[in-house]
């Protein structure tokens, strides 16, 4: 059976990753045609314009030609699409809990990505210190949250929150692989090393 | 009864609005003490940053002093905590497309919160315009695909979708009074017209 649907990603967007690695977790990949897209906010992509206006990646394309975006909605969508268990849970605390913690771990990979933006897109001379200064304080705030405060909840389950939060991570070994924060967070850094040999995460490795 | 949840929010803050103005849709504003703190991207607040700890508002804390956001899952936590219709439909295909529109209409906000920070946050020799352009083709085309494609579904229920555009429009007018977005997207402005006399929007305008 062919692919029904169609994801426009990158190998390098880690918004794009977590919804490949909830497509490997629930045993989704066969449904799904990946479409590779280059999109950066100076340099749009008219046929990703074209189905999702605002012009960003993830964007996935059904097989009725409906389009569903951005990353949080695909990810609620494939989840009610297999027979599994749920990696969003449905109801009750255990719900906003992880979905909270999945929000913290996409204001990492925002704030990661401005920090892209700032430093790869902007030119030199238009950089802004205290910008970046501020959007690595808010990465170094949330991490040291997850380190002292939810890795014990973390390692429970690998679903939305473990997911973002790994690629989160994942992406700031990718941009800033000098950045050590292993040796800042030793306990963060073990629960990473466990869910990086799982094989969602190995298959959707950003590239080398 | 006294107000058991706390909402870090601003005035002039849309993705702080969206929230408000659900909570007045659903009949929970007796539920919420709002509590203004200013915020920028280059000023944080360590009262926010202690409760999230990315610093961003708005921030929804609970009775049992837990907290949950951003915006996007705090509105999903109130919709749960009412007995009318479900503003986020729960299940099918209607949820997920309310939830798309909901996507772009964030990404309409993304972008005019980006203009902002560009345009009065940033240093003035830093400001790029090549960002700023891309940045307001973002909302031009999101703004031409609700008046081509959808703005007959959002006249249908003032629902998640229609309340983050129906902000995303008053931050546009508010931040960018003489856009004029009203003479191109003439379908958009009447259906704005019409839901921008609902108390829920009258009773949460920005500061003038």
């Amino acid at each position: 059976m062919s692919p029904s649907m169609t994801l426009y990603h990158n190998p390098a967007s880690p918004f794009s990753r977590k919804v490949r690695v909830l497509l490997h977790e629930t045993g989704q990949t066969g449904r799904v045609n990946l479409k590779p897209v280059n999109v950066t906010p100076v340099n749009p992509n008219p046929e990703v314009c074209h189905d999702n206006p605002c012009g960003k990646i993830p964007a996935l394309v059904l097989a009725d030609n409906h389009v569903i975006h951005d990353s949080r909605v695909i990810l609620d969508y494939l989840d009610h699409q297999h027979v599994g268990n749920p990696l969003i849970p449905r109801e009750g605390s255990a719900r906003w809990r992880r979905l909270t913690l999945a929000s913290l771990a996409d204001a990492v990979l925002d704030a990661a990505v401005l920090i892209r933006y700032e430093t790869f897109l902007r030119p030199q001379d238009k950089q802004w210190e205290e910008w970046l200064a501020n959007q690595s304080e808010k990465i170094a705030r949330s991490l040291e949250y997850f380190e002292n405060e939810a890795v014990t909840e973390l390692s429970a389950h690998f679903d939305i929150a473990s997911i973002s939060l790994a690629c989160g991570l994942g992406y700031l070994d990718f941009r800033q692989p000098d950045l050590g924060w292993r040796s800042t967070y030793s306990r963060l850094a073990s629960w990473y090393y466990d869910v990086s040999q799982r094989p969602s995460m190995l298959e959707t490795q950003p590239p080398v």
